[in-house]
């Protein structure tokens, strides 16, 4: 069965990427659709002997499949250099290729290790791209569950319209952390992200939000014909 | 058995801002030795029926305590106003009445609490009284726990020295929150605390420091003898 438009067009991307990875690499491995077709890539490669790496899984999910694809893994501990990491975005800005990230729900380890990256990419299809943040995403924002409404209200206060993250069953969404997630949209259009984040930050009961400030080195962007752009932030 | 010298310190601060407790209200419990002595003051009225109130513990070792003293207790959800709340402290900076807490393990329930409140009101022994934060005590700051060795490299390169806390076993110590902690000295003096407070808000994988910044609004500060000194912020 042929892949759907947009499939295809996270496929290019991730493939791209994927011929970005090495041989001795540590690899920090993105959690989401798209990394999933990245996953694909790297492990047709370790299977059949071209590829020696070890993983650094964003989430338990992508810890899950990369092992069942024979992908070797490490945590991320102090002797650990992430050489490269590759993952996913839920909007990429025009020029400053700030990002927003989280949809998939893991946010957290995912700033960690694109944080502790030597290199970190993004690899997207074009219905990624927006002009200014939050033009199509709502911003989440991971917060410790103990006192989440008093939270949640801070993030109104600050201009959010957070709703909290449900799974399938209606129960609140647990990250792999153990915090949950509030989608916020309100803060759009994001004229200011650096303001933002921190003014996030510095609230009481957050512990990390979506927006992902100069931090992606390259961003990959896949069309369905299997072109590729990459994009360097203007800086 | 009388009460060591700075035991009674303790209690007769906690004696004194027992008293701003009323029926009727919500009251921030706070953890520690000093709070121990607010809790059995509060127990002592609402055993005999003199007192009224609903607690909002600040760990899971104030809320076993309460409940064996019988204080009834709620959790911090939405429709919770917290009217009061009451906490000890590991420094208390003159003037500025700025906080260095989290040497019970427990800054991030009593900062979520502390700053719920309508009022939070500080009890201490004049031996936390100090010029500047970080003149005696080690600044703790809560790290997820993924990644807490690549978090801590980085309060090392904020200036601190960090020591991972560990418990009498030896084991890291693990938060209410799940989280880690580490004991930071190498940022004393500390002469720009709000700017320390937003560094480490603002580095990806703390999810809070042990900085209380302008939020108390008294500070009872006990002495041996049962005198009280109340003190209120330079603002």
């Amino acid at each position: 069965m042929p892949l759907a438009p947009q499939d295809a067009a996270k496929r290019a991307a991730a493939t791209a990427a994927a011929t970005l990875v090495q041989s001795g690499m540590v690899v920090g491995l993105g959690t989401g659709t798209t990394a999933a077709f990245l996953l694909g890539a790297l492990a047709a490669r370790v299977q059949d002997g071209r590829l020696r790496i070890t993983g650094v899984p964003t989430s338990h999910r992508t810890a899950a499949e990369a092992v069942r694809l024979g992908i070797p893994l490490t945590d991320l501990t102090a002797d650990i250099r992430v050489d490269l990491a590759i993952d996913g975005a839920d909007e990429v800005e025009a020029g400053t290729l700030n990002l927003i990230k989280g949809a998939g729900g893991a946010l957290l380890r995912e700033k960690i290790v694109a944080c502790a990256a030597q290199r970190f990419v993004v690899i997207a299809d074009r219905s990624k791209c927006v002009q200014r943040l939050g033009d199509l995403a709502p911003l989440p924002v991971e917060v410790v569950s103990y006192g989440h409404e008093v939270t949640g209200r801070r993030l109104a206060d600050l201009g959010g319209t957070p709703i909290l993250r449900r799974d399938s069953t209606g129960a609140p969404f647990v990250t792999d952390g153990g915090n949950l997630l509030y989608d916020c949209r309100g803060f759009a259009p994001i004229d200011d992200a650096i303001g933002l984040a921190e003014r996030l930050a510095s609230t009481v009961g957050v512990v990390e939000s979506g927006l992902f400030i100069a931090l992606a080195a390259e961003v990959y962007i896949g069309d369905e014909s299997g072109a590729v752009q990459i994009l360097r932030p203007d800086r």
